[in-house]
């Protein structure tokens, strides 16, 4: 069931862990949602595979494909899905309509055997070089960041837990708030500005470290007291 | 009720609103606590006025009132509540005594207005400065930098909130972790090294911005999934 309020999402490099995850979710909760790739093979059949995992579940999900390169150009809200490494050269290459929502979830992490380590971008938040590398008019806000795909992607999982917005636009937070606000166990919490969202990817780093120490896939965060 | 094998612990700076905060739950857990300030007068005025408090309370608290210095030398798990313009200044008048741990629990913040600011202290944590400040020897841990003081201070606010532990030293982080288990409400979490400790400090000015944002006083994390 997909409410016609929705908007519909696009995910840039949805084939991979992450962006799968995210669009289980998101699919769930009622948001169309393009499954973005390099090639349009791809993303077509990842999202037939989605689309009948989940109405294996019972759900009626509104799923398609595309290539990332097309789906930057339809979808009004786009979530970037892509690893770290590849994530600035990949924006640079994608042409957002001016008053797309770009939503990164980026975590600048590198491993070194059993442990993970937050790689300093310079100074600034991975999401503050992505806003500075889309066109004018395109807004960037950072979520998910902290939330392990074992457990988004797992219908199975109760998710209980926080999203932490960071945006320098008023208007792509609230956006990605609304976003978030619909799926079941999520709330999102605005977390400040784009500088900030720095914090929020080393929290990312931290959830994995932990997860890593503590032998789990699940640490997350709530926030107490708001 | 203080158990003969609780440490002593001695708080520096332990006048001002945190240092009182902390001395409030450590004591209420059983600790004997150590008030640490400039002047004996005011540590005294201070242990005197907090352990009226307590016993008011229905506890029987085992407070005391000490010189920094005095203290520094005598008790063997000092927690440093300074001010974070102050804290190296002071951490560096200070003899530990070989074998002390000492608790850093420095917020790196500065405010501007309504809004709170984290303070680079040049891509190093804190922590990790207190570490090179002190003598050979004596072993830095964090903890308690993400819990409000107005909660902490409160015997009747449920904590309901982990606090996140690092240290360079497994011993140094044991002491700590079994130093905050017996306080009811607070988990602590292995949070990793000294240098992680930048994530948590970051993390305490994240919560103190969502106070200031949301106009409440009792931010706080919890790791869920652990």
């Amino acid at each position: 069931m997909s409410d016609s309020n929705f908007p519909t999402i696009g995910i840039v490099s949805g084939t991979g862990r992450e962006g799968t995850a995210l669009a289980t979710r998101l699919a769930q909760a009622g948001y169309p949602v393009i499954i973005g790739s390099r090639t349009e093979e791809r993303a077509l059949q990842k999202a037939r595979e989605l689309a009948a995992l989940l109405r294996n579940a019972g759900l009626d999900p509104t799923l398609s494909g595309a290539t990332n390169a097309e789906m930057a150009e339809k979808a009004g809200v786009c979530v970037l899905s892509v690893p770290f490494p590849h994530v600035l050269e990949s924006v640079r290459l994608l042409s957002f309509r001016p008053g797309t929502v770009v939503i990164d979830t980026t975590v600048p992490v590198a491993f070194e055997g059993r442990s993970a380590r937050f790689v300093d971008t310079g100074g600034r938040s991975v999401a503050e070089q992505i806003q500075a590398a889309v066109s004018p008019g395109v807004h960037v806000a950072t979520a998910f960041q902290t939330i392990p795909a074992r457990i988004l992607g797992d219908l199975d999982s109760p998710l209980d837990c926080d999203i932490f917005v960071c945006s320098d636009s008023p208007e792509a937070k609230r956006v990605t708030m609304d976003l978030v606000r619909p799926i079941p166990g999520l709330r999102p919490v605005d977390a400040g500005s784009l500088a900030e969202a720095g914090t929020i990817e080393r929290m990312a780093v931290l959830a994995i470290s932990m997860n890593l120490r503590y032998r789990v896939k699940s640490a997350r965060f709530r926030v107490v007291g708001l």
